[in-house]
């Protein structure tokens, strides 16, 4: 396949958004990106989204998408794989730039969650686990992760509160990110003392929720060569399945769908954790920040709170993660996520991401989209050329 | 882009599947497809479906597929286009084969729809249409349609019992296929007096909605070449948009999106109309059938219903249409419609469509797969070698 690089990203804030309704949050994202890219036309456009059915009454984003922005005709489809579908959308554009069959692709990652009511989101969510084997039985999708970071802190021995360094450095990246939802700075006391939402997980271990859409444009990467411009090319792409019931799993605190996608992808870009100098990873949760390191070779298993603890994960540790605030404070509109954190990647290799930017001029950063408990993950590796 | 060629195909029977869920359903067809192909595992699932999420509860079902028929771990996503999803998902997995990173493919489409309550389906379809400017004036998905049929029979002369020869033709055909929704035969005099459902649209232009599944396996031509197999192959793929709301149409008469992407395919196939030997087209109402022929150049403007009263769209026809029962007939189990048209294309191919064979061993087929009222269209081209 073709050597593919990303040419333009977009975002809007994050935030709840009354006044802008799905295709204004997607329109903005998209067109940001096009500018960025100095494109007015694109042959083909992918939306990662999860929830517009049953929360925005609009499924058929496609057509939507292209017609508000003025590329009627254009292909268009939307990608869902839960919370994974920003991700899931960037690789199906990218096999699509690869078949040779497009020249230039728009992913655009797009959720508007907050204009609901009572608990339709929550139950929207849970559509990401299994309807008969989970949530039929009255597990919430938070409710699911709990079981699973319970049984953590029971097999290896940490205390919850050693959980904290992963939700203070999200919420410290964030302060500086002008498109991040929440902008506070959280101490371990503020973490200690935290509501509880479905024990152990309380709400500072819990990504919000929120209204935006990222964007990215792709091109073959030949295109750029000696055109002066930075040429950040995807170097690895893969995804991967696991059982959608977390009891499915022989171990459930294994994530194998992201240790089976990073070691595709880490072969495909021939290189390992420690070429990695930024790391957007799936925070959803607090432990599964942890999971992910661990699955992704950057921890042994049952280690990663200590990679946190050790102040390795923040912008200027061994691991930087959450580098704009992650899923954790930067926010989670879910089908857009995984193009957040692409955009963020890009952003660090282009030295843009300003008080939180990791020093060296990073050459080589990887994201990990996850939808559902560790059901379908996507990596990408990103290199600076 | 490389030479791609179906292997395989499944499908159930579309019906009320009380006993049957989502998951049952996909894997019945996809098992039933790679045992047709004579394999037992992909490189990748493509999962065709618009509504799992409000009717069934669930998304993400790329790792429910997966995990449920042997293939955990296997790369999986689901494409969404209302109900062109089915066509979208081959054309996902089509660029996939053709970008090398996978060397099969399995593509499913599934609904799951009379599993609800009340006004939930009409609901839930109407998430095709544009949910600010359509839907949320009132109208329906059959409404959206309706205004459409109105128009037509206003701007060309025609009285709505013009139309009857369509639905005849499709409930005809649909008689020897097992897997059809409908097995009863009807006559213009049932059609005149069908019950209405939004003026000028009857119980007899409509489509019935259904459960089932569709499953179809595809990998590059060249792995057949010798093997004794036919190769049937996609010799033309093409997806266009157009608005979707069609009052932002200049013409509301015109498919501008099936246009489009039957004239990309025709040009990749090097093939025109007078080529196309059967055409699984979009007959969600008997409308969108007349609309289809004319965007494809099979009957100038206005004169599609001439084509179906001079029983030219039999399967002894000039340009035989829904020779399994169509979306009329056969059923319309949304999302996965337009795999069911891809199935029976290679039947027809195959020389394996029975009672409604097409004559004198058809080499080149089309299907046209519709989402929203016109807003997302995906035309492919089959050829047997």
């Amino acid at each position: 396949m073709r050597e593919i690089a990303v040419i333009g990203i977009g975002q809007t804030v994050i935030a709840e958004h009354w006044e802008k309704s799905l295709r204004v949050l997607a329109g903005e994202a998209l067109l940001a990106a096009l500018a960025d890219a100095g494109r007015e036309r694109v042959d083909g456009l992918f939306i990662g989204n999860m929830l517009s059915g049953p929360l925005n009454h609009q499924e058929n984003l496609g057509a939507l998408v292209t017609d508000w922005v003025g590329l009627r005709g254009t292909e268009a489809v939307k990608i869902e794989a839960a919370c994974g579908s920003g991700g899931a959308a960037l690789r199906a554009g990218l096999l699509a730039v690869g078949s040779g069959e497009m020249d230039s692709v728009a992913v655009v990652g797009v959720e508007k969650m907050t204009d609901t009511v009572g608990h339709q989101t929550t139950a929207a969510l849970a559509t990401a686990a299994d309807a008969d084997w989970e949530s039929a039985q009255g597990l919430s999708f938070v409710a699911i992760n709990a079981l699973v970071m319970r049984r953590y802190l029971h097999e290896y021995g940490w205390k919850h509160t050693d959980f904290a360094a992963f939700s203070i450095n999200a919420h410290a990246n964030a302060l500086s990110n002008p498109n991040a939802r929440l902008h506070e700075r959280i101490s371990t006391a503020d973490y200690n003392r935290a509501r509880m939402v479905a024990d152990p997980i309380n709400l500072l271990d819990a990504s919000p929720i929120g209204d935006g859409a990222a964007a990215l444009v792709i091109v073959p990467a030949d295109d750029l060569r000696g055109s002066g411009r930075p040429v950040i090319t995807i170097a690895g792409s893969a995804s991967a399945t696991d059982s959608l019931a977390v009891h499915d799993r022989r171990d459930p605190l294994w994530l194998a769908a992201a240790a089976d996608s990073a070691r595709k992808a880490y072969a495909q870009a021939s290189v390992g954790p420690a070429d990695i100098r930024v790391f957007e990873l799936h925070d959803a949760f607090s432990i599964m920040a942890a999971l992910s390191l661990e699955a992704c070779g950057f921890a042994e298993r049952g280690q990663a709170p200590r990679l946190a603890l050790d102040e390795q994960i923040g912008p200027q540790g061994r691991v930087p993660v959450a580098t704009r605030g992650g899923l954790k404070a930067r926010g989670h509109p879910v089908g857009a996520t995984g193009v957040y954190q692409i955009v963020e990647v890009v952003q660090q290799l282009r030295g843009e991401a300003g008080d939180t930017q990791v020093p060296g001029e990073p050459k080589i950063g990887m994201a990990q989209n996850i939808g559902g408990s560790g059901a379908t993950i996507i990596t990408h590796i990103l290199r600076a050329n």
